[in-house]
């Protein structure tokens, strides 16, 4: 039995050490990294069984992902093998203002993109879980990974699982356009979308002030809840967060400033503590923890969420140790 | 002749590189701490002439620590060798706002918990010394430590040495109302005594102004002087030091901002400064060499001081020379 | 269900790079070592359902320990987690003839010496399983978990699993003549033993040719087979390994030689590979695997076993390749 | 003017330190290598003017790739550059007896493979060159990079240049039968083949003593001479070397013992060695360059030849200095 | 056809990780830096034709420094090799506030310094060429070296290229008297010059506010413009940029904040970007590459400005872009 | 009370890690060496109380090399220390056969080459010293250098000291001649005289079997012993080493094998064994602890003899041990 089941690629992370430039490095620091994935560890971490379902290689490269994610607790005995075809990689140079953080993403025809509709049996799986959590990236990784996130959605549906869906736009994979198209197809099927005011405008038109906007959406696709969260940059090493939850009611957490250490994966972590206060039925806890787990994870090198439930609860319990022996 | 003699546990110390987490590293730094031995190496790099006091195991741990002392000039031929037994260690994870610093003791039953009243010849020791500089966590390590703590005070004070102490609570060893006990014990031999404001609450119930309660210990105890350090966090990379001695008259610091690359053994580094200055008989330069010492240890990773005079005569100097050809 | 359940302690492991020695390092490789859980992460590599039981500090370094089992597949939902107490850790120096490698083991007063008889329940866990492996450093580790070694072989034997045990005598845990009383407390429940024919003679006085003395200690103690491995070392750097199983028949293997990346781990790994085989009824099997994964092992940095299966099968095929595309 | 032209890929090397296997690692080292340019570099050390053309995308590892071609003095002004598209990587493991170097390519589709007739004006090209240097890793690519490589040739003879080429078997590239036929359709162009023995059995069923063998290629294909090399493994970590020229007359090289430190690009260095003799018109003095380049590129690590011409220079003297000061 | 030469010398750079001091680390990274390399390698990656003239010896250290010329792109082909004497090395320790950046030089003596008059064609380089750029430093290494930075001063004017000069103070090289001395020589030959307000008035008793100090300098030394640019450190770790240029009319850049990775270099950068417009006959483009340029290098560890053209326009545009996929 | 003095230079030592070429790599590890310092370590090692002189710049690098000095418990109080000068350096890639290894010296005006007679007061300091060691570098490295070396051997023996000489030719520091010139002006006052037989026939042309050599010398020159060492080498990363002591009898050692990680130093660590017996008056107690020290020290990265009295007994008692726990 599964609280979570999330689906979506992995890839292998490879980053200069430090600040360096991938120009002017000779070793990289090797991890993986994958939004579905990060926020399945992340909810691991919480307590929650959760399985990850993906696609990947069988050599030394897919192993290593299916390692991590079985290191996290996560669940990886329903990923498809393959002997064929490749695993994704992306390349990340860390920054400093006012130069960005550079991403270069080497994912084309990797294995997951080679889905086909018998190799992972829906149905059965969400008969034993609580939740289906997945992104907007996947449709945009091309036809197969985009028929089976429908076709998982209505799966999950149809066994009575709760969909959450993070649309996560990613410019560099397709238009707006298409991505619209894409998730007008996909949002019938959620119940839990997160996604910041901007994204509603761009998306779907909505404008207005936030919490205005997110009731619009949950009218227009019958959603139980929209999920909205906030980073303000302060430079490439100090930042903010804040989020709220719409529903019939709003869950409006604390804004708290932080320091950068990697910020990738921090949303996806918000994702894992947010729906972890939901499957208890309780949206204030989703968003506090939300806001404290994507907080804490700007401070963890890497994707993944190296975090502990006792470092999440001694934060809202506004705890501002700065030591902890 | 020794100008200050230390005694306390010296530790190994493991720490993942940058911020990385222990769970997510396989690559740890190596180094010592321990609080009167970091002490003991800033008093040497003033130039003052120090030894440190201990126990260890002859292996290669035990070595790894002497031989840190002696690069630093200390004095180790004073240690008690021991072929049983085992060295202590600690891990530490350095972190980023809100995530606390997290350190891990294994220290249990280290060898200087083994220490027999024959091992160290206090009385010989003290002829050749000015002053005994110690802390607090020498009586939370067990009854053996303890009470040579209390002779060696005993021993140094019969020489005519003078005993200067810093509580240095450590609340995962003990408790306060044992740590309180024990302290009482041992201020009667105490002449000067760093302590913060809220120590002295804390354990004495010493309130209200910090030179009000300072001046209270002094008459309680007969001490000469209270010294007393503050430190604000400015999150986990920048932070405040200032501090004031309390004796017959006031001497207060400048409060200073530094950025943080290792805050673990400032306060040590301070110790050092202040003693350097109290053994001129000069307090308003004891106040003066341990804030620049403890600031400028900010910036240096680990606990030991890696320092020079010059360095911190540029500071005194009021040089905000940014860089130094 | 599981294939095989180990028992036993694992340490953090800690090295300098290279042939560095601790003395003069200041980084190390952390990794994790403990022969049970070595052993267990072979038989998962070679898909075996496995499950190794122990006891951890509920600290990051007791995770990080399971984080590694969980990783290569091994169950860690049996072990007894601890808020107190700590994690034992080794530090090994790699060497070059003539210089020994050298080990500090710093395991005294770890979480598992603190077992208690209600922490596992071994009947239950047994009934789920088809063959026990445990070694000799267990009742070295202290009286409860001498108790523990014992009480779990039992509860096997009750169950209907097989016994398998490596005796692994460590000098500096305990006296040939103390071992020697454990062991015969132990060996009537054994049914594999793994032994060299010095151990045979060293603990038993079974004198003579190995499969001679071999058969002696079948009789002796009604053991289904007798597994007998000798290394040869030609330098640090390269060695030779061959082994035989003695059973109403012996099974003898190939000789071969190999590059040393690391020893540690490499008998584990052996044992690993002969109870796959034993586990099909396959003693000649149970040779080959044990012999290819042992020499494979010294090949491969750290104690656990990163080798695959399709690896394996490749040197048993008589592959002699030397690169692989 | 150059001297020497070579085409084809040059991937992103990625390898774990020392004999660290992909899955336990989390650092990689970074480099480069593509057989085509390994051996326009190690020109470039022999004073050979060269260039080395292929296609590359214009992201950071694009310039990567481009970077180090410059840094080794070879120019790389008629790479095309593309915005789109993907670089190929390669990740290699190191190993020890009998484990098998182990690498995984991941270069399917890469930027080369999209190149088209106009992006490369080989008959200008070859106006201002003496010789061209290409591998049957080439056709292996693909289409485009197949008929490009064809196309080259052609252009070559056209403009009276020297056609050298190394067929680099990559059997997990294409089959034995493809390779054959894509040989058969370059062959007619080339002066210079490298080619072991075996290859010439295997390709072409010219059986026989080497020489006779080669002699028969020579023959059936107009070859101006035919360079055979043989290597011995003495385990991962040891081996020997030798070779011989096939011309009208035949010349011989010197058998070599060499300790390994990487002996990927071993043959790439031994061609570049090889054709700085052919273009002295010097067969003997090529067997000999090759054979010192060859050997001493297998203490280096990485594919690429960080030797000096004194060094070649040194061992061909005779010279068995082991240390120079 | 050069866009630019540059001259002067290049040291081999070593500094600790992090910000590790000098006496407690066991590692150091290594690279380049001179001021003229520096910039010649930023206006390569602009673009420009660049050659960088100076003097090295023929062994690792010397190709070392040579290699990474080449990487970047800019000619090193007119470099006077020699057999002799040293390559000039420097070691910098990285800083956090209030602890000083600290740079120990160990130049004395190097090739360049013993450079002669037959060693470089001047007038036949400046045949070829549009701008000369040189810097303070030269005067300073020595007779030898202030000798041919006048004869290449005076042999561009002849030859009717633009001559650009930054003095560069370097008061460990020489005094303010001495520096004068040698930069009154050489300002007639000056068309740009490089200098804070400050500076002028350090150096030429030039009073005032800065764009009155400009016209000064302009009218005394007939200059075309004079280029200041105003750094303000916000401690260690931060800062900000600003910089206006002084011709018949004033160009006046935008103030910006930077986080900072390493300083060493930006000035050098800036130079290059100030360089770029001009050459286009634009001196608002000369301020607004500088600055970019100069904002930019702070965040890239190393001397060497990593950097491309379209992160300089990005950020030109506007863009506060805090990630890049 | 010293046992032994050493007089001579050290440097930083700085070497990419592994089989690493300089060109190649980004980063260099950092020690230190100096013939004269190294034996002096290898003594304090032994427990005997050495002192070593020299003259250091007061830097970050002049510090490290006392630094590192006094954590080997060697005496550095009488070292000269300057404000002016330089450290000096030197780069070394170790290797693989048949590749050399490569050392790059730069020592040039190194400050100990600024020794003035006033500096050191050899007199005082051998009077409480028993033995005095150096080598043939020191008159290499110039004028006041040579100068002092024969004050410092005068001085020596008219206070009633054995005087130690080890030739140590340096090729790239001078002629043959000039080194014969310079041994020749100090050889009568040597007692100790360290030489392979091949020097004795270079420089003093003392020809035949080694012993008769020896003989020779010892005669014409006063002598009370040579000692003559003799390495093969089997490769780089192999060798051999006996040695044979030529008194009025002859000790001779015992061939040994060893693997090499660090040849550098050997020869040093040799020379402090041999002391060690020789001033117990044990010539073959001298043979037998210098060969164990200097086939030990093979074994150790970098140039210092980081090993134990204990394993140079366990060698000594002929344990073969391969691994110590």
């Amino acid at each position: 039995m599964y609280d979570v089941v999330t689906f979506g690629e992995t890839m292998v992370r490879l980053s200069p050490p430090g600040q360096r430039r991938l120009e002017q490095t000779n070793t990289l620091e090797m991890g993986i990294g994958g939004t579905e994935l990060n926020t399945a560890c992340a909810l691991s971490r919480l307590g929650r069984r959760v399985c990850w379902v993906s696609k990947l290689v069988d050599n030394a490269l897919g192993r290593f992902i299916a390692n991590k994610g079985r290191e996290f607790g996560v669940d990886v005995g329903q990923i498809a093998w393959t002997g064929e075809g490749r695993v994704g990689t992306y390349f990340i140079e860390q920054a400093a203002q006012p130069r960005p953080i550079s991403i270069i993403y080497d994912r084309r025809d990797s294995a997951i993109t080679t889905l086909r509709p018998s190799e992972i049996d829906w149905p059965s799986l969400f008969q034993q879980a609580r939740l289906f959590h997945t992104t907007g990236i996947n449709p945009a990784l091309g036809p197969n990974v985009a028929r089976e996130t429908k076709a998982a959605m209505a799966a999950a549906k149809e066994a009575g699982c709760k969909v959450s869906f993070d649309p996560n736009m990613r410019f560099n994979l397709w238009t707006v356009a298409e991505a619209r198209r894409a998730f007008l197809e996909l949002l019938p099927y959620v119940d839990v979308l997160f996604s910041p005011a901007e994204a509603l405008d761009l998306f779907f038109d909505l404008k207005g002030e936030p919490i205005e906007a997110a009731q619009a959406a949950r009218e227009r696709w019958h959603l139980e809840v929209v999920v909205m969260g906030r980073r303000e940059s302060l430079g490439q090493l100090r930042g903010a967060w804040s989020s709220l939850a719409v529903a019939d009611q709003v869950c409006e957490g604390q804004r708290r400033e932080f320091e950068v250490v990697d910020r990738i994966g921090a949303g996806d972590a918000y994702a894992a503590g947010f729906l972890h206060g939901y499957l208890d039925g309780d949206l204030a806890k989703g968003v506090a923890y939300g806001d404290a787990l994507c907080v804490l994870k700007h401070t963890v090198p890497g994707d993944l969420p190296w975090l502990t439930m006792a470092e999440v609860e001694d934060l809202l319990a506004g705890g501002a140790r700065s030591i902890r022996r």
